[in-house]
């Protein structure tokens, strides 16, 4: 691996710290459970990725002020009620090592927090009045839950062609990641240029990011990413490599994956699904986008001086495509 | 019954249409699975007391306007996302006559439809420049999730007082009528004292509407109610005639009442339970704060000239302290 998030968020180090103490203000609740569960959340350290994006941004298209902090705090309240809700959604046990809020107060409890999370992130803007964040932001939730529930369709039909997972991705995934990049250059610059070439980075990257995540899951160790090889086909989600796989595949062959898909849930099913992904270059051929959109992101950033800060966003485009994990 | 819904929205009977109207093309998506279920929506037919509250309070601080409708959107949209959440949580199986959405299509894509609906509520705001209803309805999101959760903390130690109890209804139950009436007078008032009467008369109501809903849970008929008699005792839910009865009885007697109420699910349990509530005077007492707060709200509307839409509210305040369901 050549970069690491800590060598990348290195530019704006002092300013993270400062970050995660307003975050840690922000969480505060005068509703003894509330806080309790909140003081809980804090203990479950995420990579703070989102924040991180928020700061760079921020810097690269200016120098980070009081807005750009609440700019990292909504995008942080926000994927963090994202998470509670998917864990509940997923009744995932575990969360960042810990159990889940659900796993410890029940689903009832984490429905509820996601909420609270969510109004909590939305005020701050509210009372800074950062609307220019709020119309971002709220778009951004929309476009996740479309995006969410868009691919449950179509995972539950199998039926899903490059242009439906380009349009999931999107949503789910780069929409956030985007978001954290115009709201970082909202914060610091009034030039409409700026702003935009900031979104399309944000959203670049997030395409790249959620690829690499998805080519992971034919070629990572279990040791490395967490969880074991093929979860996604398991899941029945059928991403990138095997999309192209069985375009490209005889129809027969293609066919008797997609049964194999539908049915099987064993290890020998899984290893055939992996091997037919392989032969008809599904992997390559997904990196090849991955790649793609990585270099239109570190052109998406030419506009900008050079600097520290625009130095890390680059190297955090390299990060998410050679990532191992 | 002296009063009907019906009754009440006459003097708006043609506003409720188009509302109704606007509401089902705020729920139209491009996206098909979100479209489908929204449409499902739309057939659980609700009260939709909350636009009429916002309808009736927006004609009586002025006269319904553009304005008026979108607060009126804005809450029926975020009020359908709590129900939603609220059906996820509590497992419930039916809304409304049909099939709830988690009933229909599980528990992952009904918390994305929830969160769907309150951005697309929070972006029609935003789209009309309605920040002074985001403020308000944002506060009221937080205030509703951190009421439940207060309530299911207290639920769950038994341990509630009379102040605990008007804290956790005006923040559950009260906080968004209270919306309702205040956005309705923001659309058609700038005159602040007006608005600030409309929200406090929303707040009384509202603690009117919920301190009777407690009560129905002791005197109500199932067939009436939709629910046993004692639902909220079994749930280990302590209102406010039980609240009262356990103070007010010697410590021993409300001692094996708690006890009973933490052990027992038997019919013989609930029924000692409820002939300990009214030896104890416990709905008598209740009913007294109903009446003083409907009494409040009444008065909070003198400030407003009389006309078919404020005899309507007033109204509307007798039918939530008589009703029997």
């Amino acid at each position: 691996m050549k970069y690491n998030l800590t060598q990348i968020s290195k530019p704006i180090q002092s300013e993270l710290v400062q970050f995660n103490k307003l975050f840690k203000e922000s969480l505060k609740s005068k509703v003894g459970i509330v806080d309790l569960i909140t003081k809980y959340i804090l203990k479950q350290k995420g990579k703070k990725v989102r924040p991180l994006l928020v700061l760079l941004s921020g810097n690269v298209a200016g120098g980070i002020n009081e807005r750009t902090y609440r700019g990292a705090i909504l995008v942080e309240l926000l994927h963090t009620a994202t998470l509670v809700h998917d864990d509940v959604v997923d009744g995932a046990e575990k969360r960042r090592g810990l159990p889940s809020i659900n796993a410890v107060w029940k689903n009832k409890v984490a429905v509820l927090m996601g909420d609270y999370l969510l109004s909590r992130g939305l005020l701050i803007s509210i009372d800074g009045n950062d609307f220019d964040f709020l119309r971002v932001v709220t778009n951004t939730v929309k476009r996740m839950s479309e995006g969410e529930l868009l691919q449950i369709k179509k995972t539950h039909k199998l039926d899903i062609d490059e242009e439906t997972y380009f349009r999931i991705i999107s949503d789910k995934t780069a929409s956030l990641l985007s978001t954290c990049c115009e709201i970082g250059a909202m914060s610091t610059s009034s030039n409409p240029e700026e702003v935009k070439a900031m979104r399309e980075f944000g959203e670049n990257l997030g395409l790249a990011f959620q690829i690499r995540d998805d080519i992971l899951d034919y070629v990572g160790t279990t040791k490395l990413i967490g969880k074991p090889l093929g979860a996604d086909i398991k899941d029945k989600k059928i991403t990138l490599p095997l999309i192209h796989a069985l375009k490209t595949a005889p129809k027969k062959e293609s066919g008797s994956i997609l049964k194999s898909i539908k049915n099987g849930k064993n290890k020998k099913s899984i290893s055939s699904i992996l091997e037919f992904v392989n032969m008809y270059k599904g992997i390559e051929y997904a990196d090849s986008f991955a790649r793609k959109f990585a270099e239109e992101a570190k052109k998406n950033l030419v506009i900008f001086p050079d600097s520290e800060s625009k130095k890390s966003l680059e190297n955090l485009v390299d990060f998410v495509i050679e990532r191992k994990n």
